[in-house]
């Protein structure tokens, strides 16, 4: 009875791209451990950009300095 | 001093139940372990339906699975 | 299907009081929002003392300072 | 720069099946979502058994209600 | 490769607190650890008020409590 | 009354380095955002390096794949 927790920037990801994370983690899960899909649990947390740091600056920012390079 | 994070989804969960959820997972921590109420920590997530995946699929099309049967 | 985590120190909590919380948050659940125990999660982590912190301090040094006062 | 949490029971699962997992969700968040491996983070949490609860009871004690029936 | 992951209630906080918040904690991570700063990831959650329990109560009504003794 | 969860590899931190995670974190977020210290709860996860993946791959045998560039 895995849970897997997907955190990810809030960027427009669809409803499909996020159904397509929950069945292949799901896959994942009873490919590898042989996990019943039925007692997998997905949760994806979407997190706002300014929420999210990298590099010790927010994730913007910090894009900005990769860009600049 | 106990951390409870409860994962549910978002689905028209009212101030008074919550206030319940908190109230009664307090009241569990002070009985079972003898936890101070005060140093007892209680967060909420309220997880839209599209962003919680159950049986490989997002839980509105896992629920329809169900009634299909 | 709700998800719930319970972090608590580690304190030599029984197997006998672990299986109470499981039973205690699943039945609050169940009796508060109508959810399915079969669909309930339940996941304990107890922390190792030096890893949990409060007042600044860690759990042990702070407790001395509360017996202290 | 996605961080995946994966929560599984403690039960002899091997590095090989971990690095597999790691690998997978890596590739899937690559795939679906086009993130980067290298700012990819995973994290696999095993879970002890007395710790996990589902049903309204400890894992070991559910299975048995379900190879009873 | 730290994570960290700050939870706070949602009362305002600034795009520059949150600046703030991420820059100190990665260079503690730093400091403390030697952790470089571009694989240390900051996530802030904001929690709505009444999704945030102490004392058994909902924190507005915790705080009612505390300003009326 | 902030929670800040703390994830890093186990890899001999020390008693007194994860004292002064918390410490410090915990007069971050008085600093920033004047929550109060006696309020602030900090739990550290020190994690298997097999159970930490970055790059795809479990944190050791990425590293070496950093060092033979």
């Amino acid at each position: 009875m895995p849970y897997i927790n997907i955190k990810i920037t809030r960027e427009g990801v669809s409803k499909e791209q996020k159904a397509k994370l929950i069945d292949g983690v799901t896959k994942l899960l009873s490919d590898v451990l042989n996990k019943k899909p039925a007692a997998t649990f997905v949760v994806i947390d979407e997190v706002e950009l300014e929420n999210w740091g990298i590099g010790g600056l927010p994730v913007e920012d910090y894009r900005k300095t990769l860009s600049n390079q």
